[in-house]
């Protein structure tokens, strides 16, 4: 039996992927307001009948796409910490890629989303439990990817510091390409930081 | 002459700059597409008529509204600096000022616009010059008030960094308030300040 309604079972399952990740690039692209079904079904190419039958109503596709958001931030940040290099360019590239994570395409999404929640409430309650988990998420990494003992005390605001920044150069890059004058801060912010967190360092 | 036009050119003027911020409000409590010239015009307590005799279309009070936002930036920061300490705790209380400042209500505004803009090719060819106007003037008042020498390597990226952690502690004030988080952030930066910008002081 499963061999019958797998096919179709996959079907509809990559339909549910492409509406979700059109409504991503709608979010990011055309903002939060002109997000609606029928707009993220005609950038998906899915008939407006199927993508009412996944998502029946405007927040059933919103609340979906938001938790989409939210995982596929999870797996860009795996995705990056899995190519960091080993050798002694790794704190370097550690601190690059955290301030350097509000760029990428999910993380750039979900700063339109947590914008957008600050004026609406039904979307600020489903955003603000994925966006603590997806904050935790990244700072449990950061602490362990730049190898600091938190118990020392500064290093825990350091590391905080370090994803509020990102947040904000990922912010101060929505206008316009800001890559060249990011990669001074983050030669500057890698300097800082080692000066601060060596001494906090658990394996040296 | 004047003596008979000046009250009414007051009146205008008062009228103006009442609806102007009645748009801010709204820009900032409702977001930038429910921000039309009937809704700000309710909000301020004048007939419709009255507000489209001062801004013809939604376009001409969103311009005036993103002029009106970087002017009371410029005013919200020069009031805050004259606010500041003398005494020896006056570096603390500069990185204090400037790590909140995107949580007073025209930077938070101003934060709105900034992420409106990046989906709104209209709205971004007004606001970017503002804000780059803005952010020069922000910098170049951070560079003065914490003493520094910028053509101390280092020095310039440094103030830069403290000026994007201020968006992104802003954006993360924009959700939930974020103030016992922030105090702790901002006693870490001034130490990490210290620190680096120390031999980059001018006066000591």
């Amino acid at each position: 039996m499963t061999s019958v309604r797998q096919p179709q079972q996959d079907r509809s399952r990559q339909t549910r992927r492409r509406l979700l990740e059109a409504a991503v690039e709608c979010l990011t692209e055309l903002g939060w307001t002109r997000t609606t079904v029928v707009v993220v079904a005609e950038r998906a190419g899915v008939s407006r009948g199927a993508a009412q039958h996944h998502f029946p109503t405007r927040e059933d596709l919103i609340n979906a796409a938001v938790n989409y958001v939210s995982e596929v931030q999870l797996e860009e940040l795996a995705e990056q910490v899995a190519a960091l290099p080993t050798d002694g360019t790794r704190r370097r590239a550690v601190v690059e890629m955290l301030l350097n994570l509000y760029t990428g395409p999910s993380f750039r999404a979900a700063l339109h989303l947590w914008v957008a929640a600050s004026t609406d409430e039904p979307l600020g309650a489903v955003i603000k439990p994925l966006e603590r988990q997806v904050g935790r998420e990244a700072h449990r990494m950061a602490v362990s990817l730049l190898d600091v003992d938190e118990s020392v005390p500064g290093v825990r605001e350091t590391v905080q510091a370090t994803l509020d920044l990102a947040r904000g150069l990922g912010l101060a890059n929505l206008l316009s390409d800001d890559t060249a004058r990011r990669a001074r801060i983050v030669a500057q912010w890698t300097s800082m930081l080692e000066a601060e967190l060596g001494a906090a360092t658990m394996s040296s």
